[in-house]
């Protein structure tokens, strides 16, 4: 039985989400996978940062937070993240705190220094695998680390696993999908009749879309997504200012509804291509027919289809978010790297 | 690099499927994983058996049996598969040979005494996994082997080896799918207005439906499908005893227009699914409407939706069938032995 400890960067809903997985699951996740844990290290801007080597009582550090009170209780009171990262014994990282697709901070920083120690790491934050894959791979080589980022594209649904080791062995040709479950489900409402901006709020109501609603309406959180499947799983190296992106923001009624008399819907669709002995990429809303399987992938489903050289297409549909879809994915990269350590 | 000596029982379409996959992309995967390998043996029932430990040229062996001829010009010539498993050296033994689900034999038998000497084996032959998989993957883990199968289920499309590693970690409340191409495609034609019989001579004339068609239309082959998923991924412990099996030749054209006018269509459904502490499983034609994505998979595709406790619902379509869609589920089964021998 091999026992990790676990260090979580970002307590936030999916923190939140992986911390009561892992509450639930520990005796089915022994049994089943001799995979065995303690959570050493919880750091949070909001709910403070603590460390016990001896392990953190998970169920009360999400009892804690329900109840919007600090974690100082369960551990060692530690000044910040970094201290935590840089000072503290740890075998895996999970780093999950927001996506920033400027700098990639903090999680950038968090990765780096975690790695740098040979610690692995888990991450669902796409700014750092959308900016600096490249670097961060390396730097995880060097220091005979994992570093795994299933999370960052459809959360638990397995896209990044599934390309790079299920369907070993393939070249893909083109990677496309629809990658934001927000945007999917106001267009989804529009073709009910409802105008943009009434299918804005009524995400906003249910939480699919934040207040600020940019990243999700502008594309660019359908960017990240498709910048990380070009340059992992398609050996590109695209960065930010190259690939074109539209939102639906200039998407009307009239066209939701034109689409639909010529049958067809309107898509939000991240795309990768080969070009010219180059690998592409570009974010637009795209009119797809009955015969695309997109067309059928509804309200906050996301999907993704890759084209093969061998076996043709190859689609995979699920949710692309939420708390438990986006903590399962640190679940699934800690099995992984599990699997890997211990040969499985 | 490590350097994998495969010997090859069957040698029909799959067989040179895999065979020319291997051919085309010796250098792709030399560079690209690391993998490489000699053929040394083939064997087939029609081409005759051949070993040569030196490596036998692929591309004559494929030109030859397109040419109708046999191998023996390729090596020293041995009595039988039995021979070739039992006395040559090779590392991986690809099992190729058709399913029986009476017996599971050749197929099982070539797989038993593979492992019995510690030699690991890839197989798309349901036969021996749905009939024989407790036993047979226990004496893998006591030779040290490893047995792998995803081709038994979809073809190489990713479902066994999603299951087991990208979905780790979760628990299945039930796997259902369109697992028969043939089937599908009937289906499909009928809803064209072909009467069932002009559907299967279609399906007959287009290679997709044997002259004997009831492997497929007697569903045979979902339910050879729906055991495996139950029993490796579910853990289940079904025999072909255990499962109610209804083909589609009792459908007509006139059921297919009434489940038209109700909004639905008939699907050849495999269904696995938990009940009073037990896995069990059926397969039958089932109606299904257009919020169920079984509903959008037409023609000969094939799609498997595992419900999950943490994730929801996932849903993979792809192909089921096809020389290089099955050849292709045994180079991924190679991929993840070879990942899982040198540590990734």
């Amino acid at each position: 039985m091999t026992k990790y400890r676990i260090a979580i960067v970002g307590f936030g809903v999916v923190g939140r989400g992986i911390g009561s997985i892992l509450h639930d699951k520990r005796e089915f996740l022994k049994s089943r996978y001799d995979f065995d844990f303690d959570v050493v290290g919880i750091s949070d801007l909001i709910w403070g940062t603590v460390y016990d080597p001896g392990g953190i009582d998970l169920g009360k550090a999400l009892d804690l937070v329900s109840k919007k009170e600090k974690l100082d209780p369960l551990g060692k009171v530690l000044p910040d993240s970094l201290a935590m990262i840089r000072e503290t014994d740890y075998d895996i990282l999970l780093e999950i705190t927001p996506t920033n697709m400027e700098t990639g901070d903090p999680g950038y920083s968090h990765i780096k220094e975690a790695l740098k120690r040979g610690k692995h790491v888990a991450t669902t934050n796409k700014g750092p695998i959308a900016l600096y894959y490249r670097e961060l791979s390396e730097l995880a080589v060097q220091n005979n680390a994992e570093l795994r980022f299933e999370g960052t594209v459809l959360s638990g649904t397995p896209v990044i696993n599934m390309a790079l080791k299920d369907l070993a062995g393939c070249e893909f040709s083109e990677i496309r999908g629809i990658l934001n479950g927000t945007t999917n489900f106001i267009l989804t409402e529009m073709e009910k009749g409802k105008s943009y901006e009434e299918a804005l709020k009524e995400a906003q109501r249910l939480g699919y879309a934040e207040a600020k609603p940019d990243a999700d309406v502008e594309g660019w959180d359908a960017m990240a997504k498709i910048i990380i499947m070009a340059n992992v799983v398609m050996g590109g190296d695209i960065s930010r200012d190259d690939v074109p992106r539209t939102g639906i923001t200039g998407l009307t009624i009239e066209d939701v509804e034109n689409a639909r008399k010529a049958g067809k819907k309107w898509k939000l669709v991240g795309r990768a291509w080969r070009e010219g002995g180059k690998v592409k990429a570009e974010v637009a809303p795209m009119e797809v027919d009955p015969d695309d399987f997109l067309y059928h992938v509804q309200g906050v489903l996301n999907a993704v289809v890759f084209s093969t050289d061998i076996i043709g297409d190859v689609t995979v549909v699920g949710r692309g978010a939420g708390s438990k879809e986006a903590g399962y994915a640190l679940l699934t990269d800690m099995l992984d790297i599990h699997r890997k350590l211990k040969g499985r």
